[in-house]
This record gives structure tokens, sequence and C-alpha cells, in this order.
């Protein structure tokens, strides 16, 4: 892992996580992935933000500001020479015995770590699989939690059918992803699912709805079917990882890649190297 | 926690969990709560067969039997002097560098420990007050794992409102407790949720359900309104370490401790020891 922030301290060796923190026993804490292109941070406010959204909500005091999580990544790019990468950022409520209710004194424990993760070209070229499965998943999606078993099941299933993403329908209406936010195009316009509690919020997806705006893309945040997504013009899938990544395959049925997924791939490009 | 079996070994020194443990990003785990009266297990098996079932739905494969789990137990029982107590029994799915998709070649990571832990007499005798709050958890309550979150959210909301337990409500019904699970007796009759996936099957729910059986009291798995639940003649919790927890005040409404909550807790009290 290179140089690991732990707990206040820069280490260069194995860390040691206690078997009384709370992420062990009870998943009870949140994370963040952060996108390095060339050696910069993308987005990078607008994931801590959402990582203080995410602690607030399940009551985990973070002594720590946007900046500070800021300064500390910029210090594991330096320090580890990340050029295309990926900060990963995990905070639990601490360590105490083992009891369901919050302890009255712990500290949340942090650990901060890069590895050197490439751009999906091959997948953002030419496209990928995609299965659909129930969301079986708790009423708080919007939350980045560290329970993320169900989320670990769906991808499995989607791994094993050979498939890069799971995409989950609740109650008849497509949510998201196991690690993505779902967009169809129908008619020129851009559907995706509300950001409300059954989805994460993806920062790709905010990125995403601003390139369309700027393309002039109807962006509509509005839940639609399975029998939509199979109808649909094209189809994407977003994430930090994925970037804007085009579905040519949904269960057993062939998709083409359209113009406007081409178009916001390109305006997506942009704004990860507004120079070039 | 005194001597702890960690992989393999005893050891009576502090464990270091691997940040990169499935259990730690993930909660990609199972685990079991055991107890122990007079230095001896108490239904050991089915709570060990119950770990093995809730690996197997999440498809961690265990090299241990359940005599090899109720042997570690019995040694830290004797090297822990525990008396009244429970063991913690937790195994991950091993570690791995971070990915949902089931790593290719990794070990479970076991941990075992022991504490002591008094029986709950006063609240057996007194009584506990219950909050009722939205059912916000996954949809396979039934495999016992380490994604806690939802169950430690609504059991601080409960310890805020100065009650032991969160009754759980889903669609209309109620489902059961963070920790526990919920009966209700009426016109004679015992009910409780059936045992599908929005529940823990619990050990302690099958003892009940035995001593019912045993005293000719009508046992019911059907699920029923919240309404019922203020209607009832007398409500019950249960858990390992709750045993037979009579509910004295549901939100608001304060309820009786009835006589067959009296007959059941004393044929539980008679499965514990069963020679008194």
């Amino acid at each position: 892992m290179g140089l690991i922030y732990y707990n206040g301290e820069y280490i260069n060796d194995n860390i040691a996580i206690s078997p009384d923190d709370r992420g062990y026993q009870f998943g009870d804490g949140i994370y963040e992935v952060v996108r390095v292109y060339e050696g910069r941070l993308f987005t990078a406010e607008a994931h801590f933000e959402r990582l203080l959204r995410s602690a607030s909500e399940i009551q985990i005091e973070l002594a720590s500001t946007v900046d500070d999580y800021i300064a500390i990544c910029e210090r594991l790019i330096a320090e580890n020479r990340v050029q295309d990468g990926l900060i990963y950022v995990q905070v639990t409520r601490g360590i105490a015995k083992r009891n369901h209710i919050f302890p009255e004194s712990t500290e949340p424990v942090t650990l901060i770590y890069s590895y050197d993760s490439a751009r999906p070209v091959q997948g953002m070229e030419e496209g990928v699989k995609v299965i659909t499965l129930e969301d079986i998943r708790w009423l708080r999606c919007d939350i980045k939690s560290l329970n993320l078993l169900g989320n670990v099941l769906a991808k499995q299933q989607a791994h094993i059918a050979d498939a890069v993403e799971a995409v989950q329908v609740r109650d008849g209406i497509v949510t998201e992803g196991a690690s993505s936010n779902v967009f169809i195009i129908k008619d020129g316009t851009l559907y995706t699912h509300p950001a409300n509690h059954l989805i994460l919020n993806g920062i790709t997806r905010k990125v995403i709805k601003r390139c369309a705006e700027e393309l002039n893309i109807p962006f509509v945040e509005q839940a639609f079917t399975p029998d939509a997504l199979y109808d649909a013009d094209e189809v994407i899938i977003s994430s930090t990882s994925l970037e804007v990544t085009p579905v040519t395959q949904i269960d057993d049925q062939v998709m083409a890649i359209g113009p406007l997924t081409r178009k916001l791939q390109q305006a997506f490009k942009e704004k990860i190297y507004p120079a070039s």
C-alpha cells in the first residue's frame, strides 16, 4: 500500500486494526474512493463533502474538514508517486467493547491509502455487459457505509455471469448498480433514478449531469422500469472508477453504443484534462 | 479479552486485524453469540449450525465443523474460567486487496473470544421498555452477517428513548427487535413473525417454541401489526443475552407482565439448569 495514513500518523509498514474496531464487528463506518489523474485529485471536494454528510447521517463526529482530508491525500499522492490511481478513505466510529449502542467516549478510526489504477479505457471504448437482479439492500443507500454485503453478493453474481455490473431492481424500478449509477437515454433525453434514500448520489453522476447540461442534453431524474432499460436507445453506468461506461449487453439483450454516450464521454474527459 | 482464538491459534495478547480484511471494508462476514451458564455451553450446536448456514448463504467455505467450534469454545471457557458469560464468534471471508468480487484464494478469518456476562435478572423480573420504528435493514435478515449498521442505528434510537430495544416495523408488520425476536400473547396463544428472510431465526426463539409446546401454549408463526402489539395481553422479547424478557412499555403505552410470560420464563430456566 506504500505510505498509509492511519489515525493521524503516516505509516510505511503494516498497520494493525483492533478486533474491537466497530468497523470490524458492525460495519459501523463510512468510506469514499477518490480519483487521481496525472497526479492530481479529481472532484475531491465533492467526495469529502459526501464523507462528512455520511458521517453526519450515522452520527459519527469528525474532527477533520474537507481541506484536512485533501491535504492528507496530496501527501500520499506525492510520497507514493501516484499518477493514475485511487485513494481509499474509511472512517469507523472507533474502538469499543462490543455493544450495538454508540460508545460514550471513543475517537473515530481513519484509514487512508492510495493505489495505482488505470482509466477503464477498454470498457469505455467497447462497452460492458450488465445483469439485472433484485435490490435487497437496506433503505439508506444514500449513506456510503461499510455495510456492503448486499453490494458484494450482487457484484459476485454479475462476475459469475461474465458481467461487469449488477443493475438492481427494487419494486419494479431500476435503482442503481452494485457500485455505480445507471442512466438510460431515450429520444435524446438522459434519465436516472432520483437521488433519494434508494441510491448513492454519485459524484460521477453529478459530473455527468453537468456535462449533459453543457451539451444541452435534457437530464431528468426520474425512476424507470427494467422494460424501459431494455427499450432504451443507450445505457450508461458511471462511477469514480468506471467513469462513463456504455452498456452493450443487459442480461441476454445486446445494446448498441450511441452518439450521446460518446458525447458525454468526451465532455467527461474534458473535465478530467481541462487543458487538453 | 483473556485467551483469544484467532485463525487457528490461541493468543493471550493483542491481536492485529488486517486493514484488508473483508470484514473491515465490506462487513463481509458472519457471527454468533453463544451463552455460557455455570461454565457450560447452552444450545451451542444450534448456534454453530446457524453459523454454517449463514456462511453457506453468502458462500464462505468453512473448514471447521460444529464440533470444532464447540471444542474451541470449551477451551476458552476453561482457560478464561468463564462461569456466566458469552462467547463471540466471527468469521470473515478473508484478507484480499479491496474488490467487491470474492477473492480467488483467501482463507476465512476466524475470531473467537469470551467475556463475562450475568443473566439479565432485573429486566426479566421487572420488564423493559421498547420503542417501535421503521425496519430499514436489508432483505436477508435471516443471515447473521456483520452488516449491522441498521441494527446499530435502531438500537441507539431505543437507547436515547431510555428503551432496551427497538421493535422494527416493515410495511405495517412487526418483524423483530434490533437484536431480539418479538412475541405477543393474545387470548392464550403465542405469536411471532415466521422465520423467513425478514428476521433472524433466533436460537432462543426456538427454545421458547419448545417451552410453549411443553406448556401446551399454542405457538403460531404469523406476522402481526403494531396495533396487535399494542393490543396484546403480554409482549416478550428474546435473545441469547435477553432470554425471555417481558415488555412493560411500548412507546408511550404501559403493559402488564402476564402469567404465560412467567410460565415461559420458568420453563426456559429449567432448560438452562436441567438438574435444578
